[in-house]
């Protein structure tokens, strides 16, 4: 299961070598960056949506829809999911017992 | 880096069991759902301003956010982020080769 | 100039009667609440990338969208633009003087 | 009622000229553009919290909390709510009949 982001960032990775009309994921590169941070908004909105609906299935169906199009745009900037995870880690401190981050106000 | 996630829902949820003052998370729970969907909307902004600025250290940062404030509201529901792994997994196939989601219109 | 949102928000009530295929507006008011507040989160999206974009004609542009897809949710709910104009003559004061906002920390 | 678009945007504009600390605006003034983006952001979800949650009062609130902000967004870019509104009159025309907006995709 752990190894799914990575392996999602490959296929986001090989997109972008290709043609727009093949992929959903090629089509919101070409269209560019606005595009793909208004999914992200969008996403989120519906997460939020989902989350206040209550349905399980409807917050996990979201959710994905709203962290694919993240790893869409960390692929657009050339990042990768393992960038997000490092800092997430970093915060968190490598033993995940205590919670190191110095939250912003 | 793949086990980050996991590592960090076990954290949230000994959140849960916490008194609110010592930590951010709890408080978070305390202050019940609408506060942690505020705060996924909130992240979701930053992360659009972050990737509109262009700063790489800022979207991944912004990125880490909001995942963490996701994993935030699948805690407060008894969910994992596996739960959107397996559904990011289902939509792209376990070997990664084939796009299969039908996006919604 | 300052009587546009009450003309607009007989046009939101008028379209409640109609055909969902005539009217762009019909169709929101058919598909649900939960379309109508995913719009309003993408056209928040859309305004802060047009924000942080800097084009004067496109922050107007943006801002009108979401504000006019807000008038839907009021006239979703039978509220109306002058129950949010009050709102915030109630916190500015008549005169308009002194802002009166208890801001939430 | 319907003036007060333009009574809060004159209170607006005179808090570019105060010091920070005695307003609220003149604060998100100070420090710019991206924490007024964020607060849009922020609104906006708020507003569809309140419109999932059905309380008219809090939708009206949260309403007057997103339109307020916008405010803010256009007063620190010399822009007023009357562009706005000239821009939904543009959109829907003066005898307010016929929406007249040919709406993106």
């Amino acid at each position: 299961m752990s190894e799914i982001l990575q392996q999602l960032a490959q296929v986001l990775e090989q997109r972008k070598l290709e043609p727009t009309e093949k992929s959903y994921v090629a089509g919101l590169y070409a269209k560019g960056l606005d595009t793909i941070l208004k999914k992200i908004g969008e996403e989120a909105a519906e997460t939020i949506i989902a989350g206040k609906g209550g349905d399980k299935q409807q917050i996990i169906y979201e959710t994905a829809d709203l962290w694919f199009h993240c790893m869409v745009l960390l692929a657009s900037q050339d990042l990768s999911p393992d960038d997000v995870l490092a800092e997430l880690q970093r915060r968190f401190g490598l033993s995940g017992i205590e919670e190191k981050s110095k939250r912003k106000s």
